[in-house]
């Protein structure tokens, strides 16, 4: 059974990668081989699951989540992750702490850090806002380790911030190379990343941020469309057309579905608001501006109900390579006639691509625990074999 | 030592059950032998507690808990059984997740199980509702598992619906078994499931459901009393009386307490709300009908004052069998003079038996344990033996 | 390695203490040997830590807590003790509970306790409540372990309430023994526990009270300084005279921040509601009563206003020993251009001392750890040693 990790020792000792000890927070800060790494990792702590093998490499240990916003699988998935390596949960919650009282970030960030061993952040609700909360947390970290005031320092995983969503393109990278064989085989695929129509606004641009900021490093080429007015944080959509002519892929804007469904081997719709919206959006959350967040929401579901026909239909994936594209989403989608009247995906498509879909998201506990895993251990492949060795039984 | 486990291993081992893999969601849907299992299960888990034992099945893993309604002691004793097994608990919080988003009941049941091994689950606001929203939660699983979605089937435990409150019902099982010293012991004896008195309103059917429809499988008289309009559910009582039948025993429905209490071994003297108020309240809780809801409560406390007479007070415990049946509650109680001024018990009845009653308590984490060891492991009396041998201490 | 410990052995096994299953409440209710014990297990849980020693002494087990007043820190701190001694938190939030339904608090205090270890309680809001709530607690512990409710009996340990702190100033002085060497390098010094300016009121009393009732046990100087009028419960003041006396030590109370300050080794400036002010505001909180509490804030808001000079500023740094002393604080600390426009210290004053006191903060987690360790084995040292011998590793 052991030479069953064979195949994962060997690829993880011949990636180059230097993870340990990094914070996780976009994925384009990451080297091809390291990004390959996580996957590796992940994949055989999925494989020592599978085998009844238990991953414990912690006998104690904390991990420790601060939601800033609402969460379900991201929540389970960390919680997952990090009983999995042997390390017990425990929440930040802004609310019973003393955090509103004046602490500052620096002050809280080492507080509940002293036997902590990773942190966990979801902060997406700002433009500009999340990815540098968790650079200034890491920051204080830094700080901290280096003033002696922490005997070590905890590692940062981005839970989803204002720019990426990292443990989910990463999730959904995993499927892609289950579903199609290897990351080899992705080369000269046809990604399309399309805007859909939602009855509710103000989602986040972390995923499809994350989808072409990741997707463009793999010679594809990716489709990112949208209704005019409907643009993402022009930094990333630049940084991810350089990733795309440097992997030998492309990446495309387009302002019609349609166009990016043509002969695509895989579709992402998913709705999002804009980034102009987003940015005013933001304004009038800081200004506690209550009535100018009605306003806002009302303008743009008006604009948005102009753009009802952003639905991924049978007729649309018609379009698709051989009309058998493969359908993702991050979940929960708004399926026309299940969840909502009109919205990102007819209830057909959605039903037939369901358990793919649900296979996807089953990834992210194993992602997150592997860029938990490969932030503390050196020597992945180290770390995984003496857990193969040791052999306890996770269920006796 | 080891062969002071002897007899529960006889037991187990000469016990027909087939618990493994199956949901507990009502305790008449299990045959008499597997209801035996789960007090030796639970008895030995308790023996090796005393005997400073591990019982630590899991190295790892998680066990959901959805609490729809507030709790202590369910609450507690499920944080307690998971830990005695080796399962950290991940709380469903509705609130904090985006299950109002408009996701599906079939969707979140998969998201949050993929590296779950049991889900207790208490839901019983509604009537109608909470015992179905279990089963829809474990068709989905079902359909989950069969499509490869889940790499196993996590096991779903009844923490209180609207119908049954097995965890309750066995504890105080277990309770019954300790005190008569045997299962045997109490065929013939006489139970008093009645209804009290009590200044609140709304209380769950699930308690008095949960003791005749285990209860009538005893060969015992089961006399159940309430006001004239203060029914259980139906169906139950009818399936209660067909057991009662089965078992050797009878099923009584009286409209005096002092008629119940004539003769019993055993009195449960507990609030509930009428059957037919808890159809309308479900209704007007659906409708969001906050005033139809006060109006309600209002003519129901009203009419619960005309019963301020069903107390189980010393003149009516000196009518049972020789002045000294067995008092019985789930707890917490209204107790007359204590926590209210008129309810459902004499101060000095409850105090002469709060001993008792928080014995019975304690045995709750015991059957939970149990309910989840036999779910998860298909032979209990292995599973029990390997950790006698293992013999690792639980406190060093 | 094994040898670094002997040290921590040697002192453990030569202190007579008697700490085994007695709750932690005052730290004057502890002898001083006592005192010393708690604080070489947490140094030497320290050390388990750094040589990556596994400290579990439990395989399982529960830690219950039960927060009244928000907590960053303590809460953290407590979590992670919890973690290191092989624990599972578990958290007794009222809100969920069934507890404001009546229930008392020796049946609460049973009902959590069947298999759990530790309770910690934070309650710090009622003066005349927190302590006896929790002793009222103990109280039903020691009960229900004697009827045969509980196997054990569950230690508690203070989180703060109304008179002390003791997890704070046993960190405190782990701190300060760290610092000067030894407690009894201490000898002879002067603290300076000092009030200071805050634009918040309503800070409990319980820091002050456990830095004098605790300093004033090491034979040392202590100046008690506050504006007229901002005096402390006077029975704590007068039995930290007494100790003082007994150690060959003095307390002595000045209404002059300066006076405290001069030629002091140790400064604790840090603001606090006058006890007069506490009890009615206690009155006010009873009775729900939001206008009279509104008029008292208002009321000792402009009564601080006067004293904004009670500033601990580099100034006044320079009146101390050498212009050296050691500046503590228990955190979060309302700082002069940082967290609030005028406050207890100046920013450059705290920032000087950022480091040492985010070190300081670092301790609670063992000093908590350690009372859990002390609280539940008898015989320390004889934990410690097989700890040591098992050599587990926390991180493989």
């Amino acid at each position: 059974m052991a030479n069953s990790f064979d195949s994962f020792f060997q690829k993880l000792e011949s990636t180059v990668s230097n993870l340990y000890q990094k914070d996780f927070l976009l994925t384009w800060e990451k080297s091809y081989g390291e990004l390959e790494t996580i996957l590796t990792v992940a994949e055989a702590l999925k494989h020592l699951r599978d085998q009844n093998i238990s991953s414990r490499c912690f006998d104690s240990g904390l991990a420790i989540s601060q939601f800033r916003d609402n969460s379900t699988r991201t929540r389970f998935s960390f919680a997952s992750a990090a009983n999995l390596l042997g390390l017990a949960v425990q929440d930040l919650d802004e609310g019973k702490s003393q955090i509103e009282h004046g602490e500052t970030v620096r002050e809280t960030s080492a507080m509940i850090s002293f036997l902590s061993d990773i942190i966990g952040i979801r902060d997406d609700m700002f433009l500009g806002a999340g990815n540098a909360y968790m650079r200034e947390v890491g920051a204080a970290l830094d700080e901290a380790y280096r003033d002696g005031v922490l005997p070590q320092r905890p590692g940062i995983i981005n839970l989803q911030c204002d720019i990426d969503h990292p443990t989910q393109s990463m999730a959904d990278l995993l499927h892609l190379k289950t579903e199609f064989g290897s990351l080899e085989a992705l080369k000269g695929k046809k990604i399309a990343m399309t805007w859909a129509y939602s009855p509710s606004y103000g989602k986040p641009l972390s995923v499809p941020q994350g989808i072409i900021g990741l997707m463009t490093r793999l010679g594809v080429q990716v489709d990112l469309a949208y209704p005019e007015g409907y643009g993402l944080i022009p930094e990333v959509v630049e940084l991810a057309g350089q990733q795309a002519k440097e992997s030998g892929g492309n990446l495309r804007i387009v302002n019609s579905m349609e166009d990016a469904f043509r002969d695509a081997d895989i579709v992402y719709p998913k709705s999002w608001a804009p980034y102009h919206v987003m940015q005013r959006r933001t304004e009038l959350l800081r200004a506690n501006d209550h009535d100018g967040l009605k306003g806002l929401e009302k303008e743009c579901l008006a604009n948005n109900a102009r753009f009802k026909d952003w639905e991924c239909t049978e007729e649309k994936m018609k379009l698709t390579n051989g009309g058998k594209a493969l359908y993702m989403h991050c979940l929960p989608a708004d399926i026309s006639g299940v969840s909502c009247t009109e919205g990102e995906v007819a209830g057909s498509v959605f039903e037939r691509y369901r358990v793919p879909l649900y296979i996807q998201a089953g990834f992210k506990p194993y992602i997150i625990a592997a860029m938990m895993l490969t932030n503390r251990f050196e020597n992945p492949a180290d770390t995984l074999r003496k857990l193969v060795d040791a052999d306890v039984k996770r269920v006796i």
